[in-house]
């Protein structure tokens, strides 16, 4: 069964490594893991041919999501206090394709906290937090980000893991990712 | 034309004002624009019922997307160097759906600029940039966002506009909006 990884993963310093790893991972449970730095299986269409590399990666990976049974995201919080945005992207599209999406970050903190965090001069108003711009910081304790994020995972039968671990193990303590394939293999296979 | 409004404009201090502004420039252009704040037609399904309001906006703002025949995102970054999170999960929902994906954004200063900008320590390794975790900068001048963001705007047929406006207009000025409505009209109707 092939599971989608998604996540800034392929930014680490070895991104082939970290996606051996996740693979190894998905593979002691059963699973198929696609990374997005894979090859398409047949090469990409000849129509993609005058595209530049951006543009293909993105063509690449939306094809990758496409072949998968199911999508697993690193929610792990980057630059901000949000997934990363392409991993965001990737959630989004393979909820609207009907199947489950699961989740796993290595922030314990929920959304709402984090975001105050964030934002230096986040302060109440009238009840409601608000940033230095005067735009409301969603407060739904304990979503672990946006709520299109955890209402897409519950909605879809998937799940999130979150787990704290040390600041300087964010981007290597694979324990969440390992808590949440097991249940996307319990879940797939059930 | 119904067209999905997509956008942390929700989070303003006067959200119905502000929705009703963006609906009025739709109006112009002979389009229906769609905030995630309007009422499902017919109500929320009694099978939400049990739902947590965070879910039931969740639920919902899916199932308007699912109504419109495309979307608008408001791209301007939020709380870091990307779009809000939620924008971005809407965007690759209807992007996976098949129909016509449009972005504005009040930031012209290209995503790489902005990613270095946001990360203090960044630094060039090995001639790509990296932050103070190592994690790689992408750099796909003149992207305006993650590649998954460009991309998929530019595969579905939709455009990108950017206009660069004055730091205390970023949540204001509509110039980009209008311009990105006229362009979405144009491209439905042609």
């Amino acid at each position: 069964m092939r599971v989608y990884l998604a996540g800034p993963d392929v930014f680490l310093p070895e991104p082939l490594a970290r996606a051996a790893a996740l693979k190894a991972v998905c593979a002691r449970h059963g699973l198929c893991g696609v990374s997005p730095l894979d090859a398409l299986a047949g090469g990409d269409p000849v129509s993609w041919g005058g595209l530049g590399e951006a543009m293909r990666i993105a063509r690449r990976n939306e094809a990758h999501i496409a072949g998968c049974a199911a999508l697993v995201a690193n929610l792990t919080p980057f630059r901000g206090p949000s997934a990363d945005a392409g991993t965001v992207f990737e959630l989004g599209f393979m909820r609207a394709l009907g199947r489950p999406v699961f989740g796993w970050s290595n922030s314990a903190e929920p959304f709402a906290a984090r975001s105050r965090a964030f934002c230096r001069d986040a302060a109440p108003v009238d009840g409601v937090w608000r940033d230095e711009e005067g735009m409301l910081i969603e407060d739904f304790p304990p979503l672990a980000d946006n709520l299109m994020i955890d209402g897409a995972i519950a909605a879809s039968g998937g799940v999130l893991v979150v787990r704290g671990v040390a600041r300087g193990d964010a981007w290597r303590d694979l324990a969440a990712f390992e808590a949440c394939v097991a249940e996307v293999a319990r879940r797939l296979k059930g």
